[in-house]
């Protein structure tokens, strides 16, 4: 472990720059200088003597073989994939938001859920017709949920399934440690975690091991019933055969936060997908005074040689 | 306590006759028969000795005066206004549906807080309209819920609010019991309650008390951002003043699933009021199994002459 007494300089690059640098100075953090610019290509030209680096992956990314003093590095993001691309150095502690999504990402898929059970778009269009509209409801209660990937973001969603008394299966290649889980499915068992899904939600990172992993394969194996929910990265389904599984009535429907290319390009075939909510990579922005909170902690296992907390495994990508 | 040894003749008087008859016949309970009838005139008319009754309170109120035998009515549904109508025996054990409807309750009130805090309406016209909408979301963490009514309905909005991260006030007149409520107000302290809510839920029942207590006054006191839903009972909320409110903007919307006149009246100012969703008293519909199984617990209370389970006080009303 990377250990740092004295003085260490923190660069922000983050387009959130007054409000973390006015959370983590709230702080008072001991030997700790916040650098006082927020622009990739002046912190390199003044070749600032950064050590941490807390900030957006796509900007971090900018700077990182230059200011090659940097220890450590602390992402507001969940997803690392612009550090993880080839030529940037790996030499440094990696570290990201991995535990402050997992509210908004529930609150984004039970939303959606909770509107397809309920029939809400449907009653408000009766609504509208100033019609009385008893037709009854679903549930969420009894239903059967699938995670793709059960890490906190994961885990956070399947603790809100069994609140509402769904039953929860998770695919993972983890070890098996969420209490919400009920039953784990790993590697070959693809197919068989598929069958019998009410809800397919994929929270799965960006990898090359994760790319394409929900292929006309798997949307066939699921059943027709089901709906599909992204909240994890574009490029782990593949986009056309989904689209045409929603297009051919053999999916019930989806909702669908991210794109393998965003904005979603205008005339994808997804756009017009019947049962299908499209929303801009909006399930789950960062919340400020969370992310500051996790620097801080960082901060303070990094002056004292602790292991930090949501380290990133450069070969695995989370 | 009555209790009743030996033989006891149930009649059933719902729209599910059929399902609770199964359901029951099923549990194979000691000494229960089921008469073959379902409708109120012809159980009358064949004077059918029945010592109990389940069923929906509007079938029981018109047999109870005739069939004088009845020791003990299970109600399928949790609001028991048709039975305490003046003139009606109430020399009898009532027990309602209470413990059944929280869950539906909740996956209602949560599934329309959802779609306001996430914009989920708009991003929707956004999608119809081919738009890439970044818009920020609001959140439900952090955020000030009031409860009027605290029974098994509002403990279990109340933890699904704790949940997602809410504040919960609790207004009652009975005791604080609910592990979920952050503060308590009572009586007098009704507009102080109101102070500062994000959102006011209101699941108090039809009684002589409740009537009207959601008054201008009351209304006045909420803050403009604050938002109104109503799954408990129409009477409970001054319909035109809360019409004004949402018509003049001093309440941020409404979400109301019961009203005074159901259906309600074409004309009512309700239907056209902006930010303001209305549905037709369907938060809650019977989850049969449920109610059956309550059945089934409260006769085997009732045969060995044990307390049963969600007794109805004829003077509270609930």
């Amino acid at each position: 472990m990377i250990s740092a007494s004295g003085r260490n300089n923190l660069l922000i690059l983050s387009q959130d720059f007054e409000t973390y640098k006015h959370l983590i100075e709230e702080a008072s953090l001991p030997g700790l200088s916040i650098l006082p610019t927020n622009e990739p290509r002046r912190a390199i030209q003044q070749g600032l003597q950064a050590d941490i680096l807390l900030g957006e992956p796509s900007l971090v990314s900018q700077v990182l073989n230059s200011l090659t003093q940097i220890k450590w590095v602390q992402t507001t993001w969940a997803g690392v994939e612009p550090l993880l691309a080839e030529g940037i150095r790996r030499d440094y502690l990696l570290t990201n938001a991995r535990n402050v999504y997992g509210s908004m990402m529930s609150e984004y898929v039970f939303g959606y859920l909770l509107l397809v059970e309920r029939k809400i778009l449907d009653r408000w269009q009766s609504q509208r017709a100033g019609k009385w509209d008893e037709r009854p409801n679903g549930t969420l209660r009894g239903k059967l949920l699938g995670l793709m990937g059960v890490g906190t973001i994961g885990a956070h969603i399947a603790h809100t399934a069994k609140h509402f008394g769904l039953f929860v299966h998770g695919y993972t290649r983890q070890t098996e440690t969420c209490a919400y889980v009920d039953r784990y499915f790993h590697a070959a068992e693809l197919l068989q975690f598929a069958h019998d899904l009410d809800y397919l939600v994929c929270t799965l990172p960006g990898t090359s091991a994760t790319r394409g992993l929900i292929d006309h394969h798997f949307l066939e194996a699921l059943p027709k019933k089901a709906w599909l929910i992204n909240v994890g990265r574009g490029s782990a389904i593949d986009e056309n055969a989904l689209a045409d599984a929603l297009h051919n009535g053999t999916l019930a429907g989806a909702v669908l936060d991210v794109f393998s290319q965003e904005p979603l390009p205008a005339k994808h075939p997804l756009w017009s997908a019947p049962h299908t909510f499209i929303t801009s990579h909006t399930a789950a922005r960062n919340y400020l005074p969370d992310i500051a909170s996790l620097f801080v902690q960082n901060y303070q296992r990094f002056i004292r040689g602790a292991p930090l907390l949501y380290q990133v495994d450069f070969n695995q990508g989370y």
